[in-house]
Parts: structure tokens; sequence; C-alpha cells
């Protein structure tokens, strides 16, 4: 599966923070991720600081051995910014201030509330020949050049910035020009370890077989793509297709999602699209459960009220929990939690209350009831249901990811 | 702050897997910061696959630039693992099985549950010339080759193994050569922008200054970084704590923090050294700034509730706020962000309650109230304070992630 040159490309990240360690440079592995769905293959990266000789010499190199080159950073309007100057050098060209993107940065900065430096004027700066590309997120304009018969993006560094620049500028021009097909489809699963996925998938998992699969964890949650490989797009799509259906069957009561693996939306658009209210009742997990559902765009119309009731006497007095129970049962044990999550469902009338009550860590844990056990109460329309999980203690955070995605599954699972 | 050639070094990581992006490379980042703490300085990091004409060449580009390079991975058993094959080739010598090597990979082989495969004693195979590098934690012995005048380590490339063999190996022979010495100090800022501090620093920015003053921003939060080269650790310590003291006197008001940049962990530190109770009352953050700050380990000891009284009548039911004052003023507004907080105090008897109404979009904006529109609300003892900020509109999670990190910061204030 070798790439011609045209689809071979090189990446370069730009900044002193990246090469001295300060920084992970993510944006590298984001960008080859989504060029590999569309069949471009990146065979090197570099990562340099902003030194504007260096930089002219990695572009002049990497263009002479890749279609494609992908730059991010260096962008903004310190004088450290050189990756203008350096690209302008790799292409033997001038620098000029470009007059459509000076009338771009002022633009972003119009409505801000800081305002628009002298400095910013820098990022106005162009090589001769160059492209803009508009930035619709941030106030550094990226741009696109020929150096050396390679065609360069420069995008800038922050991450939403580059995300949004790369697939509105880079992925749209270069899905124009694919030769052979590949196909590329996601779905995600939670409930089950990577290991035991890949134990049931074995055979599809070796790097050569067509289609491939690939699976990724992340807070409990499973990314499995199928990339496959065809003469034609439709012979691809269809190759993906039945591989990804095949899956599917075989971890049915897992895949909760195909386009993304953010369950707060799935549970939260389901929420907004049947018109059912919701409320949270968090103890270990502090609000987070609450901060994911109404992080999902028009959730207002269901999200009634979540309550964060951390210390005990606030589940008493705000969530109706008997200090009895408390004292009997613990705050985390399956009486509190559905307690919990009838008190909050009482208080705001809404139909489905979710709650959570754990031991986050680093301390609070003890033989019986150790570090990582989490109870969850879910209530559908008056009726509770309760669960027990008992995560492995790999830090505070690590367990209330996992407590917060456990509790928004278990929400889907009641609601279907 | 130009170092010495000999000072300077140069990274290889090796992987197909790191190029694609699969998996994201952190032993480069984890290395340069290492070095930088002994006086090294990384100046360039080339991410390549397993691909041994490529690595060959990175060989021979960086050894005629720098005094030192650092390769990690390709060191295993298959026959996709070339770095011993490209070492050779670029130092222009043979490729020998060392008999030292093979006993080492024997050795470690011995009561483990897996037996030693043919395939392993590819591991023994050294440039000539090159010496063995014991690896205590793995299988895969690492090795030294010079070329080109350069000192070349290649170490394995699981982080275990590597993290072992950079302190053994690697730190332990450059240390005994180190010339010049580098302090390094940081501190974290709030309520400026990164291009606003650059103009106010300009002069102590420049690439060719000592000390060098470095900035990164993340969701308001400025990350300060000065670098100072000495003739020892003394003088540089000097350098460094002296420019540290003039950027803190001259932003005196944004400064929050040195060791790290996380206002949660500041604040909530605080309050719990201080024995202060706190509450929080959220509409757009919709839980954030509580899971934020019960994100801090110890904060359940001042943590009282949190309320996300996202809907209008949960403001009323819960908190208090009058009908009449959502009515005329709207839930996004200075009247009702006091309301907010006050009615949080009340509930919980808090003497810190931090409360945030606003509109993160991407709907709900008008010409008056737009979205990055945000109320606070700071209510120390019974006295409240309210304060307006109005963010760009980079996006929901944007708006959010810099309304939570106001909202402490406005907390942090009001306490000193």
């Amino acid at each position: 599966v070798s790439a011609a040159r045209h689809e071979r490309v090189g990446l370069v990240s730009i900044g002193d923070e990246l090469v001295s360690g300060r920084i992970v440079d993510r944006n590298s592995g984001e960008i080859a991720a989504r060029l590999l769905e569309l069949g471009f293959e990146v065979s090197e990266v570099r990562v340099l600081p902003d030194d504007e000789e260096k930089l002219a010499r990695a572009f002049v190199d990497l263009c002479a051995e890749h279609g494609v080159v992908v730059a991010t950073g260096g962008l903004g309007p310190t004088l450290d910014d050189v990756t203008r100057h350096a690209a302008a050098r790799a292409a033997g060209v001038g620098l000029t201030r470009s007059e459509e993107a000076l009338v771009a940065i002022r633009a972003a900065f119009a409505g801000r509330s800081f305002a628009m430096g002298v400095s910013n004027e820098r990022q106005a700066l162009l090589p001769d020949g160059a492209r803009m590309l508009p930035n619709p997120v941030g106030t550094a304009p990226g741009f696109s050049v020929e150096i050396g018969g390679a065609l360069v993006f420069a995008l800038p560094g922050p991450p939403v910035e580059m995300r949004r620049m790369l697939e509105d500028h880079v992925l749209t021009e270069l899905t124009a020009s694919i030769a052979s097909a590949v196909a590329t489809r996601t779905t995600h699963l939670f409930g089950l370890s990577e290991s035991v996925f890949a134990d049931g998938v074995q055979e599809w998992m070796r790097r050569d077989v067509n289609p491939l699969v690939g699976v990724t964890a992340h807070a409990g949650v499973l990314t499995v793509t199928v990339r496959a490989r065809g003469v034609g797009l439709a012979d691809a799509s269809d190759l993906a297709d039945a591989r990804l259906f095949e899956i599917e069957a075989a971890f049915r009561e897992h895949v909760f999602s195909r386009p993304h693996g953010d369950l707060a939306r799935v549970l939260g658009e389901l929420l907004v699209e049947r018109g059912i209210s919701v409320a949270t009742a968090e103890s270990c997990t502090g609000g987070l459960l609450a901060a994911r559902l109404t992080a999902v765009p028009g959730i207002s119309a269901v999200f009634r009220e979540g309550f964060v009731t951390y210390a005990d006497e606030a589940k008493a007095r705000t969530l109706g929990v008997p200090a009895e129970l408390l004292a009997r049962h613990g705050a985390v044990s399956a009486e509190v939690a559905a307690a919990l999550s009838r008190g909050a469902a009482e208080r705001t009338g809404a139909r489905l209350a979710l709650s959570v009550t754990g031991i986050a860590g680093p301390g609070g844990g003890s033989p019986a009831k150790p570090v990582g056990l989490v109870h969850f109460g879910v209530l559908v329309d008056g009726r509770v249901e309760t669960v027990e999980r008992r995560f492995p203690d790999r830090g505070r955070s690590f367990v209330r990811g996992l407590a917060v995605n456990t509790a928004l599954f278990l929400g889907l699972r009641a609601l279907s």
C-alpha cells in the first residue's frame, strides 16, 4: 500500500516550546491520522524551533521528497514567529504585506475585548505568490505557497485553529486530487476493554489485511476505524461497509454512535429530539456530568438543573437524602445513589435523572470501598435502577472521566 | 542564547505508528525537557518511519549539525526494526552480532513467561565500533556509536525502557561534559492577551538575548518562561531570577502562580489552606466551574455545593432569584449574577460564592447581548461584586473555558 510521491506528505511542527519539550506536539499526529483516512501517507515529521534558517532548509528538503508539506505554528504576532519568513526564503521570493490579510486580521479583532496590537500587523506578511487562507477562529491567517514543485500549507499552531483550517483548506484541496480510493468508516463502543475487542477481531486487525480495522480507547470509549482501499470509491465503500456491519453485529449492545464518540452529545441530542427533560445529581464527579451535557448545543430545551451535592449535608439539604440512610450505608452506596436521582427528579420534575456517587481518590478508599468504586442511579419516569462499577485506580481524573461516561451510557441504554 | 555545537542535540523518533499518528510521540518531549535541565538544547526533532534509507540520511544530516543525537525506537526483533542497520550505514561500517549483546538478551529472557524467539537474536546485531548499552527493564539493548564526529545514542522506544536508559547512559555521560549552565524560571498570568504581553516585553523576547523570554497561551492563561545561560548555575539563576522579577513587577495584577498554570488548583489550595468554604452557581458553564474545583485533591474539606441552575425556573426555585429580576434584566445580567452568588451563599453558608451567567453560543446571542458576553458574581463574606466580560466568539467550549478561568481568577483576586 505504498503511496505515490504526490500522495506523500511531510509535516513540520514549529515552536521553541515543542522542541524543548514544554508542550507535546499533538498537531502532527492529528493531521497524519486525518490525512491517512483520505489515503495520504505522512512519511516524515520534523519538529523545529522558531529559527528562520533551519525552517527554510527543512522546507527545501521536505519539498524535494513530498508532494505536499503541512506546517503548523510560528504565525503569531511576535518577532519569534518566523514561519512566513522561512517559507519566503525557501521559495526564493520576497515577503509583502497583504492587504487582504490585513483586512482579515482587523475583522478578527473587531468586537473583541482585546485590542489589536501593532505587532498583529506583522501577521499580514505573506510570501510573494502565496495564497492567504482565512482563519475563522483566530487572528492569524495561514497561507499556501509552492516550493520546489510541492504545495506547502502553513497553518497556525493552536489546535482549535489548526483543526478548522486543516478541514477547510488542506483536506478539501487534497480530496479533489485523489487517485486510488480509500473509504473509512468509524463506529463507537462503550462498556468493553480495548483488549477484549482486539481479541474478538484479531484477524481483521493484522496490518496487511484490507479492510484494516483499528481501535483506540479514551475514557472507556472505543473508537473503531475500518479503512478499505478499492479500485474506486464505490468498491472501497462496499468493502468498508461490510466489515463495519460485521463488527457492529458482533458487539451490538456496546455500539452507541457512528459519527462521533461523544456520549454526552448522543444522549443530549436524543433527549432534545424526544423532548425528555433531564437533571443530574453528582458527588465524586463534581459537576463534570452536568458540564458534559450542557456542552451540547440546544440542550437548554431539556436540561432542567444539575446538583453538585459534594458534602453529605448538601445531599440531605438539597436533595432530601435521609441522614439516616447516609449514616447506615455511607454516601457511596446503591441506596444513596437511588435517593440522589429520586431527589433530583422530584425537585425539578425531570423525566430522566442521573446520579453518581463514588470514590475518585487519591484518598478516601478502604478495603470494602476502594478508590474506583462508583454507584450510579438512573431514574426514568419515576422508576430507579442502580448500577455498581469498580474502575481501576488510575488517578482521580481517570476515575471521574470514566464515571461520567458510564452515567451517560446508562442513561442512553435506559431510554432505548 | 545559542548553544555551542557540542551542546546541541538532535532527536530522532522512529516508528511507523508515530508518523501515521496512531501513537503520539511523547519520548522526544520528555528527552528534550530532561536535557534542557542540564543545559543541553534540543534544536531539532525528526519523526520517521522504520525506513532504513530515510533513517540513515537523517543520522548523517543531524550529525553534521549536532554534537549529540539521541534516537528512540526501531530496536525490536522484527524485520521492521532497522535502526541498527541505518546507524551502521550512516557510520559507513558493517553490522556484526555482538556476543556481549546476545548474553544480555538471553539474560533478559531468563525467568520471563515469554520464550526468546529466533528473531530476538537479531537484537544482538550492532554497528561495528558501537558500544552496547545494557537495558535493565527490557529485552532490546541500546548502543552508542560515532557518526561524522557526533555521538549517537540509540535507545528502545517503549517509554519505561527509554526513560531508564536515558538516565543510566545518556544523561550520565553528558553531565560529565557540561561547560555552561542554564537556569529556567516560569510564571503564570491571567487577564491579558499574548500579544499585549509580547508588546510590553518585546526586547526581552528577541531570540538572541540572554535571558530569553517566551510565552504561550491557553484558555486565557499565559505561561511565561525565562531561560538564562550563565558561566555557572549560580550565575544563570541570578540572571533568570532578575528578569522574572522585572516581568512579575510589570504585570503584577495578572500574576497568579509560579509552579503551574491551573487556576482551579491555585484557588482550591488557597481555600483549603485558609479553611474558606465555597459554593458555585452556574448557568452557561453548566457545572464546569464546580468540576474544575472538585478536581483538586482535598477540596472536600471546603467545597459545600455547586448549583447548575441552567433553566430560569431553576435559578428562581433553587437559588431564590426573583422572577421579576429575571424578567426585567434577563438571565445574563449583572443583577442576576449577583443574585445567583447570594443565593448559593445563603443556601450553603459558604464564605465564597462564585456565579457565572452568560451566552456561550452557538445560538442565543443578540446585538445587545452577543455570544461571548458573560457576567460574574463574586461574593466574599456576604459582600457581592459583579464583573462583565465580552469574550471573542470562538465557539461554545472556548467561551466556557475562558469563563471558568475568569471566575476562578476573580475568586482568587477577591481573597488577596
